[in-house]
């Protein structure tokens, strides 16, 4: 098991330039008051960026590990579907760096992360 | 149930300057690769820091919001317990700001996360 | 005199959800490699979104107050003209956040950042 | 000249854990209210932090160049004399992290920076 699957991520599509999850919202997601936390909205991306990031370099015998995640908050919500599109903004020689819109499923942003993502032989710290 | 029931966050203190929580990893937490996802982290600090304040602003008929996550990661763990240590370093009127710091059993950094509450009046939007 | 004119900051258009600036990069804004100094892309930045702001929230007798910039750094560059482009990506009630891009004259991407804005009664803190 | 001496940043003590700066305010650090630009808070932590690692790797012939900088802003002065204190929280083998505390002259926080600084090879990007 993974944390994706404990939080019922399902990362629709991942490729070198965008991609896209979407989240089912149910009480594994909430807060005290009833509203989706904010890790979810982190956690989510975190996972696309850095699942985009693994699968692009596997071919050069690279992996792919998270060094920061920005996420700001603008909107609660309940309930519903968290849509999350990634683009990636830069591509360097040792990080990439996407920004991911979360939206609600009428389209409304709930939240924006930046994640920056190192890219590395196996086994090497960052 | 909330999400920090599904990830098995353990508050353990949760007052007006500090706040304290730990997690022992299992695999509900871990990504592909086995180690500990970086959503859990800034899960973590952001229900430390958002509980905390809401807590302290109870009583005066106010509730705390998240508004931004900024969370950097530089060690990787697969086991263990994950301890969170905040301290808030403003008091604001309208925001609170906590320094979290993400340590491994042997009180090694794993990760840091700067955290901004809002502090308003129920129902108010951010 | 300001910090702008001190770093002849031109801000070519403030609007509502979009605003330009330009810098003709001279000595003023380099670092001691030669290259420009990190803090005139984020100095930028928070020029722009602020009174973007600013500008806009006039009529309503509010001020802006700038809350959070958060930047990051992508390719030096050590002369020239750096191109900054905001996008507004929220007008909150008591917040907005704008996302700047800050590329070379040929268009590539140098910096980016994320710049949150209060809107506040006068004298009023954050 | 650079921004440094653009600004009339004091940088006091450049160390391998902690270094320290200062600025006495005047007209060039200013926005138009007349408060000191969160610009100034930024470029002065992100000098400390660049300079101090700077000084720190160059005996292995490495260099040090800015990769992020996260800034919140706290408190607005006017004048006085700025002064900036940073740590080291986190020493990687590709990047150094540095917390930069940004108070006046009665030690209040007037903002807080997160800056990490990529060390490498000369003539390496990142």
């Amino acid at each position: 098991m993974t944390l994706d699957e404990t939080l019922g991520f399902d990362l629709v599509e991942l490729a070198e330039e965008t991609a896209h999850a979407r989240v089912a919202v149910d009480e594994r997601h909430l807060q005290p008051l009833g509203l989706v936390h904010g890790g979810v909205y982190a956690a989510i991306a975190e996972s696309l960026a850095s699942h985009a990031t693994a699968h692009s370099v596997a071919s050069r015998g690279l992996v792919a590990l998270g060094m920061s995640n920005n996420t700001s908050f603008f909107r609660t919500i309940a309930k519903g579907t968290v849509l999350a599109d990634a683009v990636r903004i830069h591509r360097g020689r040792t990080t990439w760096v996407w920004d991911v819109r979360l939206t609600d499923e009428d389209g409304r942003l709930c939240a924006a992360s930046r994640v920056t993502v190192a890219v590395r032989p196996p086994g090497r710290s960052v």
